[in-house]
């Protein structure tokens, strides 16, 4: 399984990813499911990515090795982040097509999706949720944040605490702590996080942080949080039956 | 879809359940899923229900049927919470080969699940979850709740909060705001909500309520928490980058 996130505040943007990944419960491995696309300045591209790891890692090699090449359509100078979006969908198409091309073999699912967000110069950021088969939705007001992979367990604290004018540092610990509660209840998502939160306008990430499993911060944010909420649900006003 | 939870304290029980049920989401009605079988002084049992309304209603039918026949084994006669789970599940079976004797009508998945707990004088209180095949398991000390029905949403709160020793009061309202994360992120999830507290040897329901759409107290409940927890979040140590 997998757990991402991406919030969109009005003051920029959160992501965040696990990096379990496992093939049955006895095959588990460790793989980063956020990349980060970005040019000082100019564009900061994050893409955080679920589902068939032989998937998302082509979708994602592809995208990097259109960067190089020369007068090729790609992230490094898509003009806005709806283009950059195409981009992706296109790359998930183009996979897809490759992997069931030969219909000697077996087909492939092609089951991978993906967060996408970021800005370049001129736009405001922006967060887009790009399903399986390529086509994909935009963040707006009323819907500040996607999830991708095991989204349930960790979704109420951000319903209860995330509005677009959260401050990034308040999001930031909502985020950990829907992290938090969803590793403790799926064991197929785990450590490390890895986290990028984007101030907006900045055209530069400056805040980008790792937790490993142990992660002193995480640990204590953990113990925090949850003495906080007990402490919380004992001054409730008490049912009168 | 439904949401139970039972919980086992050292101080009591705790059962609660919603009431939507569901064909469609253009066929929505209201039906109970908890159903209480009291002798005063004697014994409670009660029993939470989730999937096909026809099964658990006539599982809920044949087992309050059998109360009222003279030498029939019932949970009004049961020597213990065991045996009470075993008619249960014996009830289960008889109304899943009824629905499937008849080979030439269309076969009726049988999906039922329960939750049953309860006190029979000369026992402590124990709690069972009866799975659709008519098997169960108990509670203990490692694992003092089960959940029936959407169940993600409102576990990370009972994991968080509820121990076996947490009061009958706290581990209510616990409860209430694992409801009220569930029906938050899950339509078909719905109002009333069901709620027995047994206190523990007292072989006497003296708290049960009902909580209708825009009960007061649970609405000022929701509101409550909902603003605790955001000041715990932002008084939560920050990230240093």
């Amino acid at each position: 399984m997998t757990y991402c996130v991406g919030v969109m505040l009005e003051s920029g943007l959160i992501f965040a990813s696990d990096s379990r990944t496992h093939a049955g419960i006895d095959n588990v491995a460790s793989f980063t499911k956020l990349s980060l696309f970005e040019q000082a300045d100019q564009r900061v591209i994050v893409l955080l990515s679920s589902g068939n790891l032989a998937s998302t890692q082509a979708v994602i090699s592809t995208l990097r090795q259109n960067e190089v090449r020369p007068d090729c359509p790609s992230l490094g100078n898509a003009e806005s982040m709806f283009d950059a979006a195409l981009l992706v969908s296109d790359a998930m198409r183009l996979v897809n097509q490759r992997d069931n091309l030969q219909t000697t073999t077996k087909a492939v699912d092609f089951n991978g999706s993906f967060i996408l967000g970021g800005q370049i110069r001129g736009e405001p950021p922006r967060l887009f949720r790009i399903y399986s088969e390529g086509n994909f939705i935009e963040a707006g007001d009323q819907t500040p944040y996607f999830q991708i992979g095991e989204t349930k367990y960790g979704k109420p604290i951000i319903d209860w605490a995330i509005t677009r004018s959260s401050t990034l540092n308040d999001a930031t610990k909502c985020i950990l702590v829907s992290f938090d509660s969803t590793m403790r209840s799926n064991l197929s998502v785990g450590m490390p996080i890895d986290l990028i939160c984007y101030q907006g306008d900045s055209l530069a990430v400056s805040m980008r942080r790792r937790f490993d499993p142990g992660d002193s911060y995480f640990s204590a944010l953990s113990k925090e949080w949850n003495a906080g909420i007990c402490e919380v649900l004992s001054e409730l006003t008490d049912l009168e039956w």
